[in-house]
This record gives C-alpha cells, sequence and structure tokens, in this order.
C-alpha cells in the first residue's frame, strides 16, 4: 500500500467516524422511550440501532446529499431510517429459525439480550418506524420527495429486494449455485438497500436523471464489492476484528462469490467493481472525493 | 332478535360479504408473484392475505371512502394495503416465540404450512408491500395525501400503536391486570388499526377536521367492541364457527376485559360502543348507513 493509500485510508476513517457519531445521536433523537409494560420494545429496538456499528449505509446517505448541498438535519434524518431499515434487517436475519446467529458487533444478538418475541417485534416497528422517519416534514418540505424517497425504500426492502435476497439465501442453502444466482441473491439481499442508500441523498437533493443514475451506478457497484470482501473477511477475518463468528457462511454453505469464483478472483471482482463506482462519480468532480474514498476503503477494509 | 335486526344482518351480511370479494381479487393483483427460488416468499404472502376472512378493515376503508365519494379503484387499493398490515400481524403473532397458534381461519397457520422463517419473511414483506400500495400514484393523486395515509398507518402500527399493543399482551400474560391495562393494550392492539381503516377512506377523501374527528370517533368505539365480541366469542364459541382454536386467551393467561369485568357487564360496555359510534356518524345522516350497521353487527356477530 503506497503513503498516498495509507493517507487517503486515514481520512475515510475519520470522515466515517465522524459520521457515524452524528447518525448515532440522530438515531437517538428519533428511537422512542417510554415506561410501562411496552418497555422492552423500545429498549431492544435501541439495543439494536445504538451498537456503535461502522454505519457505512447512512454514511453512502449523507455523503450523497452533501453533493447537492442538502442540510444534515434532513440528511442524517434519511440516514438514520436506512440505518433502522438496516438493523431490523439484522436482528431478523440472527433469529434462530433464519441464521440462528448469538453475536452481532461483538455483542449478543437481540433475541438473546432480549428473547425472541422482543426481537421480532423490535424489528417490525424498527421497519415501521424508519417508515415514519420518512413521511415526516422535517425529512424533507415536499411531499413528493417523501414519496420518492418511501418509495424507493419499499422496492429496495421488500418481496423484490432485500427480504427476497434473505429467503434465496436461505432456500440456496448447501446447493450447489452458479455466479448468476450468486450474484442476484447477493443484489438483493444486500446490494439494494446499499444502493438504496446512496439514492436517498439524490433523492433528498432532487438531482436530475443522470446526476441519480451515475449515483445508481455507483451504488450497485460497491454495494457489490462491499459484499464480496464481507465474504473474504468472513473466510479469512479473524472473530475479535470482525466482532462477530466467523468462517460461518461456509460452514453453513452458504451462497457466495467467493465460494463460487475463488479468493482471488472475487477480490479482482472487488477491485474492479470498485473501480468502475469511482469512475462513475466523473460528472461530480472534486465534490465526490468522500464517494470515491469510501469505494476504495470498502475493498481495502480489513473489518 | 326482532325481525328487523334480523333483516339488517342479512343487508350488511350481504355487503360485507360483496366487498370481501373485492378486496380479495384487489389483493390478488397487488399481491406480487414470481418464480426462482424466493417463490415460497411470495407463495407464503399469498397463503397469508388469500383466505376468505372476514376483511372487517378493509370494509371499514371502503365503507368511509364511499361516504366521501373517493373512486373503486383507491378505495380498494387503500382498502387492500390496510388488509396486508392485518395480515403481517397475524402471521407473526402466530409465531411459535409469540402466540404460538397453529390454527387460524380454519387453516394451518403460515409458519405450520410452510416454516417459521418463510413466515417471518412474508410478514416483513406484507408491511413493507403495504406502504408500497399507500405510495403508488394509482392510490391518490395527490402526493401530500398519500404521505397522509402512511403517516397514519406507521403510527396506528408501530412503536406507539399495534406492536406496542402486541408486547403488553405478552408481558402481562398470568398478570394481574386492571382495567385501564386492558383498555390500553387493546386500544393499541387492535383498536388503532381499526381506527385508522376508517380513518384512511377519510383520508382518502379529504375529509374535513370534523367529519375525520367524527370517523376517528367512530374507529375508536367500534374497533373496541369488536375486541371485547371477540374475547367473548373466544370463551362462549365454537371452534368451527370461529376457525380457530377457542378457549385459548384464558388457557394462555392472556388479558381480556370479558377477564377483568365479567361477560355480562363486558357484553354490556360492547353495545354501549356500538351505540356511540352510530352516534358519532350523526353529521353523515343516511350515507353512513352501512357503517351504522357495521357498527350493530359487530355487536351482534356469532364469529
Amino acid at each position: 500500500m503506497s503513503v498516498a493509500t495509507l493517507e487517503r485510508s486515514v481520512d475515510i476513517s475519520e470522515s466515517l467516524s465522524a459520521t457515524a457519531q452524528k447518525v448515532e445521536a440522530m438515531l437517538d433523537r428519533l428511537l422512542p422511550r417510554g415506561e410501562g409494560p411496552e418497555r422492552p420494545l423500545l429498549e431492544a429496538m435501541r439495543y439494536a440501532c445504538l451498537n456503535g456499528g461502522k454505519r457505512l449505509r447512512p454514511y453512502l446517505t449523507v455523503c450523497t446529499a452533501h453533493l447537492f448541498d442538502v442540510d444534515d438535519e434532513r440528511a442524517y434524518r434519511t440516514a438514520a431510517a436506512v440505518e433502522m431499515l438496516h438493523c431490523y434487517s439484522l436482528v431478523h436475519d440472527d433469529l434462530p429459525a433464519m441464521d440462528d446467529d448469538e453475536l452481532r458487533r461483538g455483542r449478543p444478538t437481540c433475541h438473546i439480550a432480549f428473547d425472541e418475541a422482543t426481537a421480532i417485534l423490535s424489528g417490525d416497528a424498527l421497519l415501521t418506524l424508519a417508515f415514519d422517519v420518512m413521511v415526516d416534514d422535517a425529512t424533507h418540505h415536499d411531499a413528493a420527495v417523501r414519496i420518492d424517497l418511501v418509495r424507493g425504500l419499499t422496492e429496495a426492502a421488500g418481496a423484490h429486494g432485500m427480504v427476497a435476497g434473505q429467503m434465496i439465501d436461505l432456500a440456496v442453502e448447501h446447493c450447489a449455485v452458479d455466479e448468476h444466482t450468486v450474484q442476484r441473491l447477493q443484489a438483493l439481499k444486500t446490494g439494494a438497500l446499499i444502493t438504496y442508500s446512496a439514492e436517498a441523498g439524490a433523492i433528498l437533493g432532487e438531482a436530475d436523471p443522470d446526476q441519480r443514475e451515475a449515483i445508481l451506478s455507483y451504488g450497485r457497484d460497491v454495494g457489490f464489492a462491499f459484499q464480496i470482501i464481507d465474504d473474504l473477511l468472513d473466510e479469512e477475518g479473524d472473530q475479535d476484528a470482525m466482532g462477530k463468528a466467523v468462517g460461518k457462511d461456509a460452514a453453513a454453505g452458504k451462497a457466495t462469490l467467493v465460494g463460487v469464483l475463488g479468493r482471488d478472483a472475487a477480490r479482482a471482482k472487488a477491485e474492479a467493481l470498485s473501480d468502475r463506482a469511482i469512475a462513475s462519480l466523473e460528472t461530480f468532480g472534486e465534490a465526490a472525493e468522500l464517494l470515491r474514498e469510501v469505494a476504495r476503503f470498502i475493498v481495502a477494509r480489513r473489518s
């Protein structure tokens, strides 16, 4: 790694970390508190979201929103809604009937820390709250923009997006799968929401169709690159750095591109995707430098 | 029961049944189909929704929408979205970690007919699809009206509505509870969505504030009356007529108003609520006759 690359990595780490803190603060503000017998639900929602994650998805939303001079209140509200949706998906995916994970970001998963019923309900409530945040006037003054935000999220998250991806992931466990199937699975399971995370900033910023298409291309490529590296780290990484069990995907017979292509070809693919993502941003010039950095960071990261 | 009441019951039954058929047709149109490894998800979503239910909630939406001359396409799209949300809640509530029910409307529950993972995911996808239907241009030309529809639904369904109600229901099982707690539980668990079902028609119809408040009062009262009668039927009814296990709430130590007040006082309360609901509709004159009939039907029903 050259000195220049190292310096860039430091910059993006600081930027990610500063943004993650603001996302955490916004989540803390938007997540409900309360007493009474429903309190475990509200605590589980907070537990699932306020966990010091990398906040890659909201970072993409905020960086893209800033490209279009969206103010922080709107950008971070939308980013927090995207993160709530991501956290709901983790809570449900970790359930015993799904991936049966007990560890997430170095802590017990939600159904271990609370119980299964509370975990299911807190996921349901986070999904609902994500939409609630997006339709609030404070997220954008123009109702048509808020409608666009919600529509994009329902498409990315629903039966033709993330939920379908999780279904396919479970359905093809221990099956021989080809590259096309893995690519479709990952485009749905993780790609759709990552792509939307970037798109949401462009929607908020009322980007023109060409700009929006450029952001979408960028989002699709970084989303896929992110997932390939995630799978490589699951094979190569150590549990302490990852904060979750590693080597589990292979043991569970999960379909991954690393399994289909091998490690070297998979890493080369991720790097090519990152390069193409960066190329998509040409129209934005210098203003898109952080988005370029994050595309580089995604393939260089170690956890 | 007088002859007049019997005749009215026949009318409302026919109207309910005709509307239920149209709701079923709209659900069939809106629910996705598809091949590929995600097919069980799409089939489970259809299984959960296309089951010949009474469709009380969409009936309220359609009747209220018709009060304001909303066309059928908009009214039935909204009604179907409300029913999707209701069906998602049933799928999740029936899960082993929640109420652990194996029978619903005379058929195996979703996790029995498919499996737990598919049931969880199909609930998630139905919740997401309900919002997707509401934000579509075809539901209303004015984005601000669609935003109102979504906002009302997130409030009724989320951590301050239905999901909180289910959490409380689980939390107070086998506990001694007072009338206030039961009333709050039921206002959240079933009342909020029934109230919203009526309100949604008024939102679609761009009702003025007084009209909307009248519909809200009506919705709150019929929602509570409905739940009291549901609990009475659970104690008194037979499994064949109900299409689900009966006597189960008492066995599970569920908090119900029948348990707190006794059967006679609970029935009297339901009848008083129905009367008050009917009185709320005075401003609408003859046009609201079907809504009055449904308030009477709710306390007279046997299943």
